[in-house]
């Protein structure tokens, strides 16, 4: 057995922060990069350009035709197959990853799992019939079954497009189907591009949370511990390991829940899944609700890179690899990842005299992108035993990256560094 | 400011490990490489082949000038000058470095300091002016001088070639001139290629410990917690951090120790002293000697990717960028790093199985280099509580990528899993 291969379609920062783990690892990482310039393509030798949806470019990225014998491609293993084709995202047509296992290629996640992080009728479908709880649901044929549904629920509801939604995009809430009368009139195609849409209650959660966990083809699956999630304009834009103040009853029945849809959906790799927590019936205990699934490393779970023994990206490869998966346990009682959500900066190395300066103990990352309004461009991990501490400090340091001045009522609040 | 740009001479695993700092941090890092399969070429997509030696390699690592264009190489940072030349060994001419800082190139640690990590006997007069506590040592211009030496340490003592040891080599335990014959001939050389000898007490010490430090331009030094260094045939086989049993005062001392020799020497970058513990005369309190320095990231910190919030690979990009550094303090009681020297596998890969089976904690790092015995191709860290379980689980991991059968006595004994 040569080095593990892996080939990765995307080349952002997932595909990015794979690369340092598959260096552990001894593992060849083989990226299909949009851009030569890519957030991946900066740091993976073995990048090939082109684009998801095109079958030759994938089919080079799984057959490894790269190499070229240059520097920086001089590793023989650009030019062995891939032992494995995986995903950073999750636009890749499913036909063609179907004929890739036909022909003998793994395939990890696997179309017949992957579709349900594609499709979210096809996903709230199927964990209707594993009886997972999910919001109040309704696929939309027409603006009456719209209509129908908001009187069930008080008149208000989120409706969303079944495919490629992602961070907030593809989903609204609405008070009457006039609401989303343009999606309606786009779902109604006639080109075949029509893209359905379905309706869900809007919960009324007290916090939204995530469990992550990686299952390999042999069915052996870790889960790290339940985190907080908190999102600002629908991006995620800081995440509490663990969960403050969660009861040891719902973070097992969350965990449970999560290798429930792995196992159920039949994932293999890293799985996100989202959940809202809700007030009990009765003032009974909380309870949770998915809202949404990941067939990926997740921005829930970059917090592993320096809070857990084993990060995300470690475990997706050695998921995917069919390897025993690493311990997921926490190494420290708090961390918190916040995210650089656009910059004030024209580069954000251009503040990292400065963030270094402020907190040595925040653990930074930058994804090499050009900066755009809101964009995702780079996160701060701080870990320790305070957590207002721990909070405000990557609060700070995610500030400076942002170019804001941090807050100030959050720093004095928090214990400013 | 862009993303800054490190240039890096040598290919090896300390190249290869600073590739996932530098994908952190968002800095370029770009190397020049032995051979175009070398174990940093397999993960820095700008990388140029040459030799260390070659003064128009090293130009084009400093220049720039590899950015083809092509995936991996799409980067612009891939065209830009670098911010600073440093190095993971010292085998580079002094002259060219001296020139390139007479150009404007910032080179770190600079030659003048470098020197003193090149040459053992310039490093030996140099902590000797410094009031550095050093193991007698002599240098060696003849047979006599080595005989007269002798006689005053008991009849035994260590030689060492000035210049080009590492590992072991270039070390000889003699009891008589004629014992280095061999060397004292080659270093008559008429030709100019003759290596001066130096001649050490063979110093009766209880244990090696290191020291690893960071120093900025600036002047600010962080230290890492001293460590226990285990070595077997001169080769490092083991770091356990910190050095178990170690006083505060002598933790303390060495640490002040290692800080003078940076300054001192007007390191940059970082600094590895490594260090025999004496017993203190009378019964006192035991004492130090410096054994030997490496202005570099070190076999004996690479405990700190696991086990430190700073990985020394981190903290020497930052050191050479004058970024100010990170926090050196260990995340766990304890860290046990194993060296992978020499396999039975025909590559280390196939272990991988076996190893991540036995051990779900252990942190693997391969290096992507061909088995040769004795070679150092990998390594494991395992962090900790309770010191015996730590290393014997560090031990029988390595022990599995080295395809021995694990050693059942330190298993029975430590805590097998």
């Amino acid at each position: 057995m040569a080095a593990p291969v892996v080939a990765v379609v995307g080349g952002g920062q997932l595909a990015r922060m794979m690369s340092p783990a598959a260096t552990a690892l001894g593992v060849h990482l083989r990226a299909l990069v949009e851009d030569a310039a890519s957030s991946a393509a900066q740091v993976v030798p073995d990048a090939l350009v082109g684009a998801a949806s095109d079958e030759a470019a994938v089919r080079a990225l799984v057959d490894g035709t790269s190499g070229d014998g240059s520097a920086g491609r001089g590793d023989p293993a650009a030019a062995e197959p891939a032992d494995v084709l995986t995903f950073e995202h999750e636009h890749v047509p499913n036909a063609l990853l179907e004929q890739l296992v036909a022909e003998g290629h793994p395939v990890r996640p696997d179309a017949a799992a992957l579709v349900h992080a594609q499709d979210k009728i096809v996903m709230r479908r199927r964990l209707t019939e594993l009886g997972v709880p999910c919001p109040r649901w309704s696929e939309l044929p027409d603006h009456a079954a719209l209509e129908a549904f908001l009187a069930s629920v008080g008149g208000t509801a989120v409706v969303k497009t079944a495919r490629g939604g992602y961070d907030g995009k593809g989903v609204r809430v609405v008070h009457s189907a006039e609401d989303v009368a343009d999606w309606f009139e786009a779902a109604q195609a006639e080109d075949g591009t029509g893209v359905p849409l379905l309706v869900e209650e809007r919960v009324p959660f007290t916090r939204e949370l995530a469990v992550l966990v990686a299952r390999r083809p042999s069915g052996q699956v870790r889960a790290w511990p339940v985190v907080e999630s908190i999102q600002e304009d629908g991006v995620c834009a800081e995440v509490i390991a663990p969960a403050p103040g969660l009861t040891p009853e719902l973070a097992r029945a969350a965990t449970e829940l999560a290798v429930r849809v792995a196992d159920g959906l039949g994932v293999t790799g890293v799985l996100a899944v989202e959940l809202f927590e809700v007030p009990g019936a009765d003032s009974g205990a909380p309870t949770v609700l998915v809202n949404e699934l990941a067939m990926r490393p997740h921005n829930s779970g970059h917090w592993t890179i320096d809070g857990a023994v084993t990060s995300q990206f470690e475990q997706h490869l050695r998921a995917v690899l069919d390897l025993p998966l690493g311990e997921t346990t926490a190494r420290a009682r708090w961390s918190v990842m916040a995210n650089v959500l656009g910059s004030a900066h024209a580069d954000l190395a251009a503040a990292l005299p400065e963030v270094t300066a402020l907190d040595p103990g925040a653990k930074v990352h930058l994804y090499g992108k050009a900066v755009r309004p809101g964009r995702k461009l780079g996160h701060v991990t701080v870990t320790g035993d305070e957590l207002d501490d721990v909070r405000s400090r990557a609060r700070a340091a995610a500030a400076v990256l942002r170019g804001d001045a941090p807050d100030p009522v959050r720093v004095t609040s928090g214990g400013a560094r």
